[in-house]
Formats: structure tokens, sequence, C-alpha cells
């Protein structure tokens, strides 16, 4: 059973429509047939027919006489309305749109666009593009690509490059050369009219030879079918790196500029990528790098990095950076430090990140033995060797075989993924192709800056598809929902209380969170001083009241809120200089009561919220309130729902989580137990199903065991 | 006037001593001379005489016959004691010492070091080393250095390289090289037992042809030394980029085992970097990249940066790097924007970054007009745009090469610095060094990931050093204080209220504050009931009472602090109640009486707090208060004196700094009557001399434009 894709990127036949020999893209997509040496057939089709590029051209599609797997459309933008139905009629159902000035062009181009689309649908067709350079299929050495290609080195290709732009496909595949890393794949999908990026995905997920996906993002125009895609990915322990722009103000504008798509939230796109085990980076050269040790490694064990180097200054910076990028490096258990120390005279203690000291270069056994000491501690999930290849003059070349060629035996015998780098990023050159070829070293001349957190991403990976794994075994069905798409990007909200059975009151809203098991503070609306008293009464404490109406959502801000009210008449007095001062700030407000409820001891106050992302759906935000979360923004974000890992995972990444721990006073927080209040918002959120906009509880109090929400709002969208 | 290290690293007579043709050292060495095309004298000292490597060798350094700029000596570290009485007699001031052996590898060779150090003094040697690879004057094609160097691209070399690491500086080089960057000196000072990288800097900032420094530092061993010349090197506008390894904790347990030097604090290192004008970077990669870019640029004006490529994505990157590097990409103003779109047909509003779109590969003089309207574009302190010079193919390299062409003619025109940088980081091929000496084109491989960070670099030295220029001007006095260092890093501590002046209490810290400017809460200590009530009636607020005792930092804990009392009855009943407390938690403490002061209105709580670094002398610490200081640790440091500006900058690197604005009916804190107080705290510990070990004002209240420290504490070194 193949791919429904599998014609179209693995073609055994390829009509160009529209050569021509006055075209760079003609003779390059033509000159790349023969640089990959592509043995299958060819059709040029030119309205003129004759020849071209020495090749007889045929002056219709029709007139190729045979079906063909893919036909490349070097065709101006208007022809090709008339184009797809010819394509079809020839039984033709793959083809590759180069033209631009469809939707990235403005609305003329849209129209057009979308026309496209409905042609190549009605007909049948998968269509790449427009606005793309193709494809190259390296393992079947089948290009359809219209810039030059090089030859790629012959060697194990691990690694797909999927991309919207061309041109940064075609950078990108410079930099995995000049690395001395083979492709499998690199797709460029354009304006994705038809196939989009998570076709394409789904498609290299089923290959056998792509063993990672490097993809770069422009936006992702098909949300759900993403999602899914990613998700199979994972399932099959096939990492996906992404780069994708819009992280900073500056580049949404510039995006909005050159795609006109739009750019998503970018903090939305990280909790995507966490829920769908992507990994993110943020250069070409990171994507290309992380996408290769993810390729050679696969999934990790849990464990850190050992790291060993001839210099000591070297394991210095390597363990610097191994710091920024969160790896752990750690200490060496005590059998491998004796076997060390027995195995390098004259060097003290051992350490990770280990110092062979320029020693070895007199005894090249010691790297070889420390490598072999290394790999076989069980702290280390990876081993990372740093020594140039490719840096030998005649006068220490010998050497340097020597020690390569230990490192390989070393590698050989390892039982965990090792590698080892050069100090600075370089080129591979021809000299480090041959020692590479001859002694079977796993090398990448990526230098430990770019090496280092090339490494940090294969560890978040692996972890990443250890959670997205146990959350589906976990639940005993996927972990994530169908993403549902609002019709259009923006909502109208409405405020007023239909009686439809929503929650929209503080109290309606904390009533509804009490009956889904979100603990929820024992207080209660009343309408009278005299039951204000009664209820202060039957709480036994000082107590806290609070204006509760539909139409004032900052109840501080008129006076709508009293606390640590205690005595009958301070209890009746607060409740009628509340009443009274909201009718004042407010006179149009509908006032359903005073809330009279208990006042706590010291504790922490939280901020949940969820908010429906337009293309994503419902996500969930917590953080610390008050000026954590207003003035400083230090929020944890995730798409629902979530589970009790999600939600612990959260708390620590909240920079002022140290308040969580206790702090003059107030208890520390269980953790556990607000994790599953958090758990238990997101869920009675999701129920409430796509019309909620926003169920936002502030605050959510913290003190020991004790989680309470003291006051909710939701916000419903107005057509529903 | 030459410098007097002049001799050292510009001989014209080199004398190897101990020179064998078994020894990969000697024969690196005088390879070297021929591939870099030394054409001064050559001596060669062998115990045995007759040839070297076919030249004839004498049997003494005595024979030698005639002083020589510089040995290299290649002798057994215990062989070193003899050898230095042997130079001075033959008149030879400056040694190289490549042996280890020294203070890297413990007690026995820290002393022989020290012995190394006192001999060399004794007989007037300049020593470099021991433990190092030697230097490579590459301007005077002087190479005095023991591994096989290559012979540089001939271009103008403008970087220097200074590192405490041979083999990281031999690294460097070779990454240098693949960038096609020349080096105009690189020095490995090893052990620094002679000539250390202060001197090195010193020399440096009088050598014409070196523009920049790349420092690659272990640990700074002369901290007044290094700060001289590092001031002198920006006042000479000469740029110092410093890799200090020792950000992580690991790391510093790894350099104790490397080098057994200290490392130092890592914050005051970054707050010394600040001082005295070095910009910081993490990487070997970014140290010379930024470093030439600094060469290339020299100080840049105020302003941001501008950017174009021919690829939205790629713009797209390039802006998400800036905001990461914290680069701001400013808006253009009008007229560029006019003048982009005249040139620019079918392009719509014109951005920062610029896409110039494919549509310069079919119009070439598009890239040209943009970066002549972007260059003068007045926000900008530079401009930098991305085409890769050397991926060209047969098939483009026309195209390419009118691309470039343009670049350079415009970058020729250009009123502010300009570059061309690559996609991704790549080799400087022979391609690239053909086109770039045909067009001229300033041009660096670097790939937008490291070229935007060293541009980041640039505007951030840039800075600086208008910083440390405007402090020097500012004060009529150099910025900086000679450091004094203590004799050993550790200082044992007293707290005994011995009667030499000195403030200890709290008392009488606030009244030494007080006196040197510093607003003081009005709070009376007093001994009697009595007392608190009439200081308390004169207040004529409610009043805070705290206990005060110099046997009792920690008030809190002993119940020793009361607030918000009121009342004549009250305040009586705390001052009794306060004075029991303490009594009866600790029954020894010396007791001064009870501080009465006014209760102050909400505000935001601030901590400083001066100590003394062993390494470099007083530094100064700012915090919020509570948690954030306590349990988030965010706070800023500096090296004491401060002026205005700096303490505004430390306000501005606190992550909660927003509190500061104003929170929750807070009014927002004057942040210049602020700073001055910080500014005034300072110098208060400064005056107080070095055996000062700490002053602490926890807290400094701020509310409005009102700033008072309400409680401080002082820590003095017993010795003094």
């Amino acid at each position: 059973m193949s791919h429904p894709l599998a014609a179209l990127f693995s073609p055994r036949s390829i009509a160009f429509v529209g050569a021509t020999e006055r075209s760079v893209w003609t003779r390059a997509a033509f000159a790349n047939l023969s640089t990959l040496g592509y043995d299958g057939k060819l059709f040029l089709v030119n309205r003129k027919g004759g020849e071209v590029l020495g090749h007889p051209a045929v002056s219709t599609i029709a007139a190729i006489g045979e079906p063909v797997d893919v036909a490349l459309l070097m065709v101006p933008s208007e022809a090709l309305l008339e184009t797809l139905p010819e394509l079809s009629a020839a039984g033709i159902r793959n083809a590759i749109v180069l033209s631009a000035g469809f939707a990235e062009s403005g609305a003329a181009g849209r129209e057009l666009q979308s026309r496209l689309t409905s042609l190549a649908r009605d007909h049948g067709i998968s269509l790449l593009g427009p606005n793309c350079l193709g494809f190259v299929n390296y393992t079947s050495k089948a290009p359809v690509w219209t810039v030059s290609l090089r030859p790629q080195r012959a060697r194990d290709a691990k690694i797909a490059i999927v991309s919207q732009s061309g041109a940064l496909a075609a950078q990108m595949s410079y930099f995995a050369q000049w690395q001395g890393i083979g492709l499998t794949y690199m797709v460029s999908t354009g304006n994705e009219a038809g196939v989009g990026v998570a076709q394409v995905i789904d498609y290299l997920v089923d290959d056998p030879a792509t063993r990672s996906i490097a993809l770069f993002l422009e936006s992702v125009r098909d949300a759900p079918a993403f999602a899914r895609a990613c998700w199979r990915a994972s399932q099959a322990g096939k990492p996906v790196v992404v780069l994708k722009i819009g992280s900073s103000e500056v580049t949404v504008r510039s995006a909005q500029a050159h795609t006109g798509s739009l750019v998503g939230n970018d903090r939305v796109f990280d909790a995507v990528c966490r829920r769908f085990g992507l990994v993110r980076v943020t250069s070409l050269e990171d994507l290309i790098l992380a996408a290769e040790v993810l390729a050679r490694w696969g999934r990790l064990p849990e464990g850190g990095l050992g790291l060993i180097s001839l210099s000591g200054g070297l394991c210095e910076i390597a363990a610097d950076r191994a710091a920024d990028a969160g790896v752990s490096l750690p200490t060496l258990s005590l059998g491998t430090s004796a076997r060390l120390a027995a195995a390098l005279p004259n060097f003290g203690t051992p350490h990770n990140p280990l110092d062979v000291t320029g020693g070895a270069l007199l005894d090249p056994s010691l790297l070889e033995k420390s490598l072999d000491a290394m790999t076989d501690e069980s702290k280390f999930a990876a081993v990372v060797a740093v020594l140039d290849v490719a840096s030998a003059t005649s006068d220490d070349s010998k050497l340097l075989r020597q020690l390569i060629a230990g490192v390989a035996a070393a590698q050989a015998r390892a039982s965990r993924p090792t590698l080892l780098i050069s100090h600075t990023v370089r080129p591979f050159s021809e000299l480090s192709e041959e020692i590479v070829d001859t002694t079977g070293c796993d090398y990448l001349p990526c230098g430990v800056d770019y090496g280092i957190r090339a490494v940090a991403r294969a560890i978040e990976w692996s972890r990443l598809a250890r959670d997205v794994g146990s959350s589906a075994s976990g639940n005993g069905a996927l972990p994530w929902r169908e993403l549902s798409i609002p019709q259009s990007g923006r909502m109208s909200t409405e405020h007023s209380s239909a009686d439809d059975g929503r929650p929209r009151s503080e109290r309606e809203v904390l009533e509804y969170l009490r009956r889904r098991g979100v603990p929820v503070v024992p207080a209660k609306v009343v309408n009278s001083a005299d039951d204000a008293v009664r209820h202060a009464r039957a709480l036994g404490s000082s107590v806290a009241l609070k204006i509760v109406s539909p139409d004032i959502p900052h109840k501080t801000e008129v006076g709508g809120v009293m606390l640590d009210v205690t005595g009958d008449d301070n209890v009746a007095a607060a409740y009628e200089q509340i009443l009274a001062g909201a009718r004042k700030a407010v006179p149009q407000a509908r006032i359903e009561g005073v809330s009279v409820g208990p006042m706590r001891e010291a504790g922490v106050e939280l901020f949940v919220g969820t908010m429906r992302d337009p293309q994503w759906g419902p996500v969930i935000t917590v953080g610390l309130g008050g000026v954590w979360v207003e003035a400083l923004r230090d929020t944890s974000l995730r798409l629902l729902p979530i589970s009790q890992t999600d939600a612990l995972a959260m708390l620590d990444e909240l920079r002022g989580k140290a308040v969580l721990n206790g702090f003059r006073g107030t208890p520390a927080v269980d953790r556990n137990a607000l994790a599953s209040v958090i758990v238990a918002i997101g869920d009675a959120a999701l129920a409430l199903g796509a019309p909620l906009v926003s169920l936002e509880i502030n605050p959510l109090r913290a003190s020991g065991e004790r989680i309470e929400a003291l006051d909710g709002w939701a916000e419903w969208a107005s057509s529903g």
C-alpha cells in the first residue's frame, strides 16, 4: 500500500511543461536530472515542439501519449487554469507550479490561487506550489527542482528538508553539504494551494530512508492536518525539528508584508510543538544539525551528557554552553571515575567534562580508553567528544589518524550514542571525508557551539517523545482533540444573561466549577444585610464581602470588595456600603447580590485562564497572580486538554515559581493538589464547548493543600 | 619610543634553545618560519652542536655570540632554572617557555613556577609561558609558535588573538582562516609566570595594525594590570572582545581541576567587562567574528540595524535573531521609505528588514539601489545585507557577480558601515576570495545567526565605549579606582563594637548614611517606654518599633519588630514586649534600645548591599526586596564606584523592574531619586575603606520621590 503522494515524490516519469532553453528554470531543472543521475522517463512540452536542450519536445500535453507521474509546470500563472484540465485529460495526477503572483501578492493573487485550488481538486490533481522551487528525491535520484543542484556526497543520507521557502531550502541544502550531511528529500511547498507541509510530513513518516525532518515554516495553513502529521511522526519515532519565524514583533510585521498569511501567536506555537512532539530551533544551522543528530541518535534514554576533549579550556566552554542549553553534565559515578583514573595516569580525579589533556597526543590510546569508560556511564544519555578530524597538517596527520581510529573503535563498541565534533564550525573537507570513510568515525564538523545545542534538542525531543507517548497510553485515547477552528479569526463576544444555562456571573461560574470538581471558596451570595450577617456567623470567621454582577468584572475599582470584616454590625455596614458604591459607579449594572465568604490565611494567588486561539483552539494559561502576571507576563501556556504532568510542568516554567515553595510564613503550596485543580479548570472550560471564548479564575488561592477558586468569569461568543 | 615588549613580539632575531630534530615542537617552529616567510636571524642551540634540520647549531647559549631578541626554550622544566641566567649573560631579555608541569600541575609545580618568576625578574627577562605555545606576529612575519601554521590569506589583517590556552588559540586561527579573516597576532600566554594577557593587551593597544583584540581567558591573574590595559584599549578606541569560561557551576569545578587558578565570580566579571569596556561572548566563533566586525566597523554611532535580503523568510529569521540579541531594527523614516518605494516597483510599503524579493535576480540594480537608500537612513548605526557570495554555480555566477559588484559599489559610497554576510556559516572558498578580490566587497561568510550576534556585540561595545568615555570626562578623573586587593582571598570578620568610630549597629549605620546624604527614616532609639511614647507623639503618626542590637541581625525572628502601632498605651506596651522578647531570645545580646519610627505608606522595598570581591574589590548589588532577591536572586551588580547612569542601568536590569512603575495603588518610584540614593550608598561604603567587608541596606523603601533607608548593617574585617 503506497502513500497517495508516492507518485508525486518518487516519480519514474516526469514532464517539463513550458520547457524552453531561454529559461534558467528549465535549464537548471534539466541539468539537475543528470547531476543526480535520474534514470526515469522525461518528456518536454513546448508549444512550438521541436527540440529543447537537445531533446525532442512535444507541442501539447496530450501529445505525450502516456500518463506521467509528475508534471513541472513552467507556464505563466494565467495559463495554468487551462493547463490543469489538459493534465487531467492526459491522466497526469501530480503537478508542480513554480509561478509566483498568487496568494503572496495581494487580493487578485489570492483569488487566482483559490481558483487554482478548486480546479486541481475538481480534476483530482495533487498540486505542489505555486511559488515553490519543486522537490528533490535524493534517494531515488529524482529531482524536480528549478535551481542548480550540486551532487551530494554519497553517504548514508538520513534527513529530509521541508520548507515553505524554496530559497531557504536551497541554503539549508548548501549548509548540509558543507557539513557532510546527506539529504533524503528536499521539498519546497510555496503557497500550498494543494499539498502542504502537513501532507509532506505525512508522506515522509512512511519513507524508510528519512530518519528525521527539518522543517522551515512561515505559517501553518492547515492546523488540524499539521497536528495529525506531527502526531504520526512522533508516534513513529521520527523527529520533526522546526524553525518557525515570527518570534519577534518586527518579524510579525515583516511576515505579513511577505506572505500575506497569518503568523499565529508565537507562544501558542510553542505549546503546539510541545503537544505534538516537535522541537523548535532558531537558525537554519541549528535546524539542519539538530535534525542530523536526531537522525543519527534516535530517541535517547533519560540522562545527561558526557563530554570529552583534549583541552581543558574547551571542556569549560562546552560546560558553559551545556548549562545555557539546559543540558545536564552529570558527575561521574564512582566506578567510571575509578576506571578513568586507572586509564589516565597522573590525572587526579576525573570529571565530566573530561579533560584527557594533551597527554593523548603522546599516547593516543588514552582517548579511546576514556571514551570506553565514558560510554559505559549509566548516568549519560549520550557522549560527545571534541577533536577536529580535519585539522591535521602533514606533520601531525599520522597522530590524528591514530586518535580518530581509536574514537571510531570506541564508538563502534559503545552502548550509548556517541559523536565526535570539531572545536568550531568548519567545512567538511576532502580530508575529513577521507578520514571518516577510512575509520568509520561518527563525526560532525559543527563545532561545540552548534553541537551542544543540537544535543540539547535531541535530549528535548526524546523527553517530549516520552511525554507524548505516555499521555497517549494514559488516556486510552489520542491525547489531542481534533482541532475545531472557528469560521473567522475574530469572534464578537456577549455578556448578556440569556437563559441558556451558560455560566456567566461570578456566582454561576464558581458554582459550575464546583460541580466540575474545582474547589471553590464557601462563599454565599446574599441579598440582604441580615443574610450577610447570618452567613458570616455560619462561617464563624472574619469574612470577605464582594459585589456580584455580570456587568462589573473589576470589582475593586468600584469599591465592590471589603476584606477581613468581623462583627455583625461591621458585616451589615459593609454589605450596604458595597451595594451603594456599586450602584453609584455602574448605575445600569444588574446586581445579583453580595458574596460573603471566609477570609483565608496567607497564601499564594494564581491566575488561571483559558482562551480560544483562532488557529489552534482552546489554550490554558497559568501565572502567579498580581504583579507577576499583570506586570511581568510571567505565564505558562498549553493547548487543552492538559494532563497532571503538563500542569506540573507549567508551574515549573514560571519564573516566580520559588514563591510556591513557601515564603515568609506562607506554607509551601502542594503542587500536586494545585496541578489537579488546574487540570480540572481546563477540563471544565473544554466541557463548555466552542462558544466559550474565555474562562478566567482570578485569583485561585493556594496555601498548603488548600486550593480554592475565589473568583471566576466567563466570556461567550455572541453567535453561539 | 617603542613598547617594552617590542623586541619580544617583533623579533628580528630568534634563538631556538634545545632544538632537536626528534621534537615535533622544533620541527613545527622551524617550518613555521618559512611558512610565514620570516626574514630575520635564526640561531639553533643544541647541547651536541652539529646540525639541526640542516642548519648549524651551537652548543651553548653563550656561543651565539650576539644578543638575540627572543629565545624559545624547549628544555625540560628543571633545566630552565639554569637556562635563564645563561640567557641573561648572553644579553637575551625575552624568553618563551613551552614546558608544562608548573602551576597547572599542583603544589610542586606552583613552587617551581614561583622560582621561575623570581629568576626571570632578577635577570630582567620578560617571560612568555610556561605551558604556552608561543606567539605569531603575522604582520612582521615572525612566528615563534610550536604547532604547524598554515599561511594566511594575504589581505588586510585586523584582529589579534590573545589566549591563555594555546590549543584554543590555534583552533580560533583555523576558524578565522575558514572565514577569510586575517590575523595580526596570535599570542598564547599559558601560565603567565611573567608576561600575562594584561601586558599583551597593553602592547597591542600600541600596534597600529591591530584594530581589535579577541581574548580567551580562563582567569585573570593580575586584576589591576588587566583593568589598566583594558581601560587603555577602551580609551584608544580598540575593542577587546572576551570569551571567559566559568559561567556555569560545572565549569568552575572543571576549571579548578584544569588550571589550579581561581575562577572569579562570574557575575563580578560581567561587571568588570562593563566597567572597562569589554564585550563578552560565549563561543570561539562569536569571539573571532565579533572582533572582526568591530575591527572593520570601529565605534558605531547610536542607532539600530538596517537589514536587507532577497528572501522574505530570511528577513524574518534575521529579525527574530536581532530581537533575541537585543538589536533594534528601527522602522524606516518616510524619506527612506519613499525612496525605496520608487526604486522597487510593485513592492508596496518597504520595511526594515527589507525584502528586496527575487526580483533582484531579474534586475540586479534593485539590490544596489536599496542599499544606497538604506545606508542613508539616519536611524541606522549600520546596515547588513544577506547574500551568499560563493553559492554561484556556473549557471548563475554571472548574475551573482553583478549583484555583488552592485553591493560593493554601494558599500564604497555608503555613509555608514555596511557588511554583506552569507545565509548560513560557510567556508570562505577560493571562489569567494576571487569574487571579493575582484569587486572589493566587504563580506563575511558567517551566516545570519553568528552575523547578527557579532553586530549586536559591535553595537554593545560602541555604547560601552561612549559610557566609559563619558564617565571619564564627567568625573574629571579616571572612572576606575586602583584596585586594591586584600592579602588573602578570605577574611575573617568581626562584630565587636570596638570604639573605633566604625558604624556597626543599625543605629550607627543609619546615622553614618544620613551624614553621607542617604535619606534615612526619622526613627529614634529610645531606652524607655516613656521616651518611645514621646517620640511617637512627635512623629504624629502610626509608628514602627524595632529592637536595636549589634547582636541581633534578624530582628523579625526574635519578635523584635512591631508595626503600625498607635496610641500611647499600645506604644508603651510594644516597647516592653519587644525588649522582653529580645532578651529572652538572645540573652547575651547587647541591647542599645528600641527604635521608634513612622509607618510609611505603601511602597517598594529594595535591597542594596556592598561586598568586597577578593579579586576586584568593592562591588554593589541592588535588588527588589523580599521574594525577588531572596528567592529569585534578581539582582544587578557593578564595581564601585558607580555613576547615576550606572545606577539607573542597574534598576533597568532587574527582571521585576515593572514594580517600580507603580502597582495596585503604589505610586511609581522616582527612578532618578532612587538612583541617586544608590550612588550615595556606594560612595558611603567606599569611604569606609578596605576593612569594610559589607554594608547592607535592607530594606531601602521607595515610594514616589521618597526614598528612605529603613535598616542598615555593616560587617568589618577583624584584622582591620
